[in-house]
């Protein structure tokens, strides 16, 4: 049993550093969003531009924390402004319920996606690879509200859900999604409506005062800012269940995808996550100087690893030949020692909800001659990663080997060996996969016609809902280059040419 | 309700054309050995000798088939001897319990062993890629006969196992293995105790009169010729339970695996299927003449695709060029239209425990330039194949791409496109995979010493106890050549000459 009031006292399960990483204030960055209340890291890594806030934090430093993720750091990915609710005044009350408090690592579906868009521009923005965290989720359990208001989980002649709605208002409506019925009723999947993060209570930016937690499925089906929750024989009616969260062939574009209806193909939808791993150590632009090789010396090449479904991680291999080889890491599971899982005992069959880390000691001579340092994971369905990605229009679920370069660079007389990762999150330069379709640059082919120079102190005077549509109010009137370059595809960027007007005299350097 | 002589006749579900697909008698092979009674299908591909029977059908005799598998072409796995029950006085009895009957995919963990073998001999018999069948299999609900015996699931501090074993004798004690309680007591996971096959009672190879389905885990887990079930906080204790039906890294050999009892970590047991696919049409040697190429026509080429655990296969893609680009292949699962699987309604959340099959019309020039077709499948969770193998020491769960080459050929003057597939099963020849490491020839290399020549009929006269192992008393006296190569490494190939006496002077050509 449990109340709220519990929730902000700290207890055992919870380590004492976690939540301490840095002061977290206003960001600057939020000043002129609605979300100018939230607290932020000033580290994360931001996807978005300044608003709506999708960041991760840098892999490394995510790395750093260990095996659970304060807060501050922990990814997230917001469709539009944070609702500025109460604790005090909103209604659901969850006092005297029971409750669980266990550690689960949550994945944006979109995590890596940015590998995707240097192929092709998808419809989603530029993830990297830290849209991955993990935290002591509490809540009560859904089959217990569920059971409480009557539903029953008894064999029906049609499949059954349970329908999430937040109360975000975005520009397609309300943000929500629905799951199995079956699913959400079985105790053992562990489902729960979580109001306590980390030992504290939810913040803002991570769906408070209450939100859903379902283990070993993709972040987008946890709903933020929770408001409803309904039982019924159809699916979600939320434009954001059937247009988010799919992958389609990759054959599909937009407009075939529109065209034939692909959205709502039932084949296509992404819950469970798929088997993923990707390298943190060493880490992008890292660096070995070559007069530090000695024969005896080792490199502890070190990552993450997760898959869906309750599924175990059960090997993680290394090669460094391409493929053609691979070296079986050392692997560790922190779940399996993590007081807050000793402490609630072992399932019948136990799930595993959370990332393993892996790590690989290898004579650091190994690199002289190597080209690429590679992962795969496996998981106890004995499946595995692929090698290449596969496009996909909304860019999800991307789980490809993931391939850290190692180059020969100097600095004046020193040598070194440099490592690359495939991708540097959101816009931030770096890695070795390079775009196949270079954007398109903002600004009109030909300044001809009536074209005008503006200065910014003229666009500053545009900034009302006379001027623009309600989505994009809060970046009128200034130089929005970036927020532009973060979420348009080529396709809506060689549109532009048709609104040109002009050019910014003292326009801003983008801030890359 | 059921009772077992109601098993026997045919009713509305079981298409009235399976069972019938040809004479099934004694096949002359199995005359001298235990299984002398066992009606089999003369075209069955045998892949470890005549004894004991491992067979699949050939692939295209599979396809032609359709949906569900006759009894007859069934693929079979048997480790010993068919035990010689009766139906009459075997104990179990199953009047009046309740039943479940539909359509179950099975597949060996082996299936596609062959393509390891070509890279390196495995411990395990030449599967080529139709070591899977889909019966309806009819049979007690396992969750309502451990109800009976008062097992209760409810949560323990330790995970509990059903364990199953079988009244076979083997070398090593009897077969069994075990499932995790919490899978066996799930009524949505469909575990049956099965005494019907296709409408018939269940044949001596399948298991009779009482086996294990499993539905959406590997077939090595469905103990056939039950004789008892016992729930412990243990898993089972037969030999077969821990050095069979595992995946292990693929640095391990044989002798590293025994050093570190890798056979008994848990991360390396195989239960759910993971993603499989594989091309039918065209099938292997499958030629298309030149001459009738024209712009106007097509070619369909098809295959099968199966996944685990329940999960459905949503995608199949076919890949003309290497791997480059994929097609999306037209998919279907008849299981859904299934009248089994009508009649018994659709689950909450429907679980897929059946085969798909697809197919793809592409215009007869795409083959003209194209070396190789290769496909693979996606499911649920999102998982696809591997493009490449992953060898493992008991050559298991074998799902890279299935890849079939294009070649021309010609016959006289006429040109064709000429298919290979990449094995044959058991020690048929054919296919573009080429053992890397070619086995030594059954004869010692140097016939020095006291090397001799000995006549068949000399040999005969040592066909007794006397004379060998019981384990391969039913071959004494004979020429076991392909007995001893479709089972032997390399390494017990290399050892051979330490026990060379002579070479047979009237030796039979090898049945290739």
């Amino acid at each position: 049993m449990d109340t709220l009031e519990q929730t902000v006292t700290n207890n055992s399960i919870i380590p004492n550093n976690v939540n301490q990483v840095n002061n977290v204030g206003i960001d600057p960055r939020d000043i002129g969003t609605p979300d100018n209340w939230v607290p932020r890291h000033p580290e994360l890594v931001r996807l978005t531009g300044k608003h709506p806030f999708n960041a991760e934090a840098p892999l490394s430093l995510l790395m750093d924390q260990g095996f659970i993720t304060p807060n501050s750091l922990h990814y997230v990915r917001n469709h539009g402004p944070v609702p500025k609710l109460q604790w005090e005044t909103h209604r659901l009350t969850v006092n005297g319920l029971p409750y669980k408090e266990f550690p689960v690592t949550l994945c944006c579906a979109g995590n890596r996606r940015k590998e995707q868009n240097m192929i092709k521009q998808t419809k989603g923005f530029n993830w990297g690879a830290a849209a991955t965290s993990c935290a002591i989720w509490k809540g009560v359990p859904l089959s217990h509200i569920l059971k409480l208001a009557g539903v029953v989980d008894h064999k029906t002649d049609k499949p059954r859900y349970v329908c999430f709605a937040g109360c975000d208002k975005l520009p397609n409506g309300y943000y929500g999604t629905s799951l199995p019925l079956e699913w959400a009723m079985n105790d053992a999947n562990d489902v729960i409506l979580a109001y306590g993060m980390n030992g504290e209570r939810l913040p803002p930016d991570h769906g408070y005062p209450l939100r859903v937690i379902i283990p070993g499925c993709i972040g987008g089906r946890m709903v933020k800012w929770l408001e409803s929750i309904s039982v019924s024989d159809k699916e979600s009616d939320s434009y954001y269940h059937y247009f988010d969260n799919r992958v389609l062939p990759p054959e599909y574009d937009a407009e075939r995808a529109n065209k034939e209806k692909a959205w709502y193909n039932p084949d296509y939808i992404i819950n469970k996550l798929n088997i993923n791993s990707a390298i943190t150590s060493p880490a992008h632009n890292e660096r070995i100087p070559l007069s530090s090789f000695v024969s005896t010396k080792e490199y502890t090449i070190k990552g993450y690893a997760y898959t869906g479904g309750g599924q175990k991680v059960t090997r993680v291999e290394v090669s460094l030949d391409g493929g053609n080889t691979w070296l079986l890491a050392k692997l560790t599971q922190p779940e399996l020692e993590h007081p807050a899982v000793l402490k609630r005992g072992i399932n019948p069959i136990p799930r595993f909800w959370c990332w393993s880390f892996w790590s690989l000691s290898v004579p650091l001579y190994s690199f002289i001659r190597c080209e690429e340092i590679s992962v795969r994971a496996w998981d106890s369905t004995h499946n595995t990663q692929p090698r290449s990605p596969t496009w996909n229009i909304m860019g999800m679920m991307n789980n490809c080997h993931f391939r850290v370069k190692v180059n020969t660079a100097n600095q004046g007389k020193e040598f070194f060996l440099e490592f690359t990762h495939p991708t540097q999150p959101g816009n931030n330069p770096g890695g070795w996969m390079v775009k196949s379709e270079p954007p398109k640059a903002v600004k009109a082919p030909e300044p001809s016609i009536s074209a005008r120079t503006f200065t910014l102190k003229q666009v500053e005077k545009h900034n009302t809902e006379k001027d623009c549509l309600e989505a994009i109010l809060i970046n009128a009137g200034k130089d929005v280059t970036e927020e532009f370059n973060a979420i348009h595809s080529s396709k809506a960027r060689s549109r532009l040419s048709n609104f040109y007007i002009g050019d910014l005299s003292d326009k801003s350097q983008p801030k890359l």
